[in-house]
């Protein structure tokens, strides 16, 4: 059921520190990428919880660049790089590919609604053929809650079928476990990753990928553990610990409340900066969310030392 | 109510013509933008019709360019420059500006939902101080049908609060004429658009600026007629004319249909091209189209000569 040569593990969507007048600060994302890589975890660069699209494509590709010339291995990125222009997809998707990322994680294009299958795989057929490079591994990105574009089996199946080297798998972060349990049981072998932590075991039990999850962010370790040992004993019992942190943490604003938790561990209130539209915790928020993490004993070991 | 130097009247967002390879069609949208201005017709290039948000940054910097190189006059332009990173946003908006054109229709970033106004007032007002050009008009993009993101009286309110040079406007694309009443009440003499001539006369009745309308692709002089007319006994009259026409263009998708149109009156079936993820009309549905605007007795005169 599983393909050895296929991506699996657990992927943060690396957040993005920004410097006091909201541009990337390279240094501190190698850091983090440093930190995460160091737990076992891959590094979805540019994901949903990267505020990777409040990021232009030149942005992003010199914070690639930068993380690859700082000795960040890309074998072990997939970076987000669908846009919604066309054109923005191709460019980024290409570099990053160049680059030699494990793969890349595209999300449909997002603008505009309703818009049908055939326009997606229109969409996603003019990135593979214009990319042109065999190394392509395309994870197509389901998150209809924000993208508000959905990617659906029928889309795989069709894209599946004319790409099957390039279309690698996919991350569905619908928060909808009957539809990752359909896209396993009609494409098994496929790179299906779940959106979130909670789901890691039930996507291991049915031939899955691994995760790719917010709160790898913050709480890497325990996560991969569940995906190294998901046959053991313990497992059911490392996910209700898992599920138990996870819900906590997504009681507040996710992406502010990583940044918060970075910036508290690593001792720099910077980290906690968003860029806008999105805005950090109020000080009531961030003094909840640091007091709960202390009293489950929650640390993140290690981090801030490569600052 | 209405101050003498706002920007009014009736504008387009110009349709987007392109190649068989899905590359932007720099002389056929020149000749479109003509045979508009020939209309008495605005050209709000890259709005939402034009597919602008299927552009990347640097396409739209090369057709603006172009455009103006090419003598049209960027004192009737409203490009759309909002896009979903801050950096692009501010990057279009300020070279649109610096080509002097009359305003900027600028979306909120419509990647993340649910944002705060604070979020939005704070993204709003980087692009503002970013782009640091006096000349800057931003009109702001109400579409929460497609964006999601609304713009709401609360964050107009202090956004014109501290910037009420450069806050010039509004497009309300809600096709919620509560809305449009409740925003034309709350700011007397700001320059309200509304998103469609449906809506048209009761915006002038209410001290509004005209209206920015998808089928003023393929209908402006009679839509300017109603604009500049609107205290004529046959206003009504007039209105509801526009209306059934309108009414007809959109029981078809929209931006298609539009292109289609065009396409036919103009004897050149490659306008009725779309970039992925959008796609033309079914053959059923484009000889649905045709049909039904010939039996109005619809045309589209002096289209074409100049392309």
């Amino acid at each position: 059921m599983t393909n050895a040569k296929r991506l699996e593990g657990v992927l943060s969507p690396v957040v993005t520190p920004y410097t006091p007048d909201y541009e990337p600060d390279l240094p501190r994302l190698i850091a983090h990428c440093r930190w995460l890589l160091s737990q076992d975890c891959g590094l979805a660069v540019f994901g949903t919880n990267s505020e990777g699209n409040s990021l232009s494509v030149d942005e992003r590709i010199e914070l690639l660049e930068g993380l690859v010339d700082a000795g960040v291995d890309p074998k072990r990125m997939m970076p987000g790089t669908g846009c919604s222009a066309l054109s923005d997809t191709v460019r980024l998707t290409k570099r990053a590919t160049a680059l030699g990322v494990a793969g890349t994680l595209v999300l449909p294009p997002f603008y505009y609604k309703g818009v049908s299958d055939e326009g997606l795989y229109r969409s996603f057929s003019e990135v593979i053929q214009r990319v042109g490079d065999a190394k392509l591994r395309m994870y197509l990105y389901h998150i209809p809650p924000v993208s508000q574009v959905p990617i659906t089996l029928g889309l795989l199946e069709r894209l599946l079928k004319e790409y099957p080297e390039q279309v690698a798998g996919v991350k569905d972060s619908s928060g909808d476990w009957s539809n990752t349990k359909a896209m396993l049981d009609a494409f098994p072998g496929f790179g299906v990753f779940a959106g979130s932590e909670l789901f890691l075991l039930d996507t291991m039990r049915n031939g899955g990928a691994g995760c790719i999850s917010a709160t790898a962010n913050i709480n890497p370790a325990a996560i991969h553990r569940l995906f190294a040992t998901w046959q053991n004993a313990d497992a059911d019992a490392q996910q209700a610990q898992l599920a138990e942190l996870r819900k906590f943490v997504q009681s507040f604003p996710m992406i502010p409340a990583l940044k918060q938790t970075v910036a508290h561990f690593n001792g720099h209130p910077g980290w906690a900066r968003l860029r806008p539209p999105l805005v950090e915790l109020t000080e009531a928020e961030a003094q909840g969310l640091i007091s709960g993490l202390e009293q489950r004993g929650f640390t993140m070991p290690g981090l801030g030392k490569a600052a």
